[in-house]
């Protein structure tokens, strides 16, 4: 099967948007081309996290929008290739995901592994490096923020954490935010943080880059509708846009 | 002027060998292709350290032969565009390198800056890129260290460092090397450091994906000749090949 000549891996919102920031959202769709055959899995399964970062692309669209940034947003589901792990880790096309089993993951050979690799990594990734190239060419001011949802209950125990600010080295970005959400259960690398191997986009696109950056976690019963993806969307915007008016002046 | 088209960026040595170790001479050339009217430099100052890695290249051929490990080999000059610098770092394409101007620098604009980051940068990181997804789908253990040289002498100053071993978070290979050159000042991030921006091939090939990585800098007046080449590719591939042997166990 030949993805690159047919599907859709990514899609640039807003290319030409004027703001510091790039948003990412690695993990939009719950899509998986024909050709894999919904990986064995039933059609209410793809409506699961598992699948994909629910109401994570609406809320990055309308954020995209109100600070007039580009966002690159992933097309083909985290189940088929997780944009956001290298191709050595078991999560890039895993065979469990939370308590799920991934029938169409199981022991794949080294060919599957490669061609999921180069057909849905490397051109979500070169998508981004090829705009950050240009940018430093033209030595605009950049940041990276990528936009994530996760469960309320994960593994059956449910998690207080409304809204994460994930990060490793680059505290510069959290710690501008972290004040910015009040009334909001907001926490710096919850429920996740480094150690679990979350920050692999912005280690690989950013970091090596010296650009600040920031992974953005919500909860996904908070951005279900529209209407809570605006609200967030404006929520975030404000200490954003903020922030990316001192960017010029740090580094 | 198509320097993809033409000139070649870079060169795989070994490609099909056993090693668990890629290597990486990332400052091999002090070659300037002809379109670049030598950057505006003498011919004598290319034989400069600016220039390129002297003695890197022999020194890591006889190393990739004795351990029979690939090595991926830069073939244009880092004074065109240093392939262990991201775009965004005035050492990519540096208007003054230790004490020396370089007229060919100054004051890029975009587009220069792009075509060279496009066509020297990238061709040269996408093919090592493209290499360790190749092992990665295989699952074959990997390691990846980059071969360089320093002067003795550096802005007036003498260092006493004959051989360095650069890492940043990953001290594991530093660590099982570092008593393994008795007779020999050998340290540990001297005579740079991570802070240095040293690592930047290290922090986009080998951290992100997991996989254990160091950085050797060899004085090179120890590495002129290619008996003193041989020497110190024999030298270095012992604790390599005990490392190497450990490789599939850890991680």
């Amino acid at each position: 099967m030949d993805m690159a000549a047919g599907v859709e891996v990514f899609e640039w919102v807003n290319g030409e948007g004027k703001s510091p920031f790039v948003l990412v959202c690695e993990h939009a769709s719950n899509h998986i081309p024909a050709a894999y055959n919904r990986l064995g899995l039933a059609e209410a399964d793809l409506a699961r996290h598992i699948a994909y970062d629910i109401g994570a692309e609406g809320t990055a669209r309308l954020l995209s929008k109100l600070i007039d940034a580009p966002l690159l947003v992933q097309k083909v589901s985290r189940l088929v290739y997780d944009c956001n792990r290298p191709p050595e880790s078991p999560g890039a096309m895993p065979e469990l995901s939370e308590v799920f089993e991934i029938p169409g993951n199981k022991g794949l050979g080294a060919a599957a592994r490669l061609a999921r690799t180069r057909e849905i990594y490397r051109p979500f990734n070169h998508a981004l490096e090829q705009y950050l190239d240009a940018r430093a060419a033209e030595g605009r001011p950049t940041a990276v923020v990528s936009i994530h949802s996760f469960t309320r209950v994960y593994k059956g125990k449910r998690r207080a954490v409304d809204l994460g600010l994930l990060f490793d080295r680059d505290t510069w970005l959290a710690n501008m935010l972290i004040k910015s959400f009040p009334g909001i259960s907001a926490m710096l690398n919850e429920p996740y943080g480094p150690k679990d191997g979350v920050l692999h986009l912005l280690n690989l696109h950013a970091a090596p880059r010296g650009l600040h950056h920031l992974m953005i976690e919500i909860c996904n019963d908070l951005i279900e509708s529209e209407r809570n993806q605006q609200q967030w969307a404006q929520r975030l915007s404000i200490p954003l846009l903020q922030a990316g008016a001192k960017l010029g002046e740090t580094k």
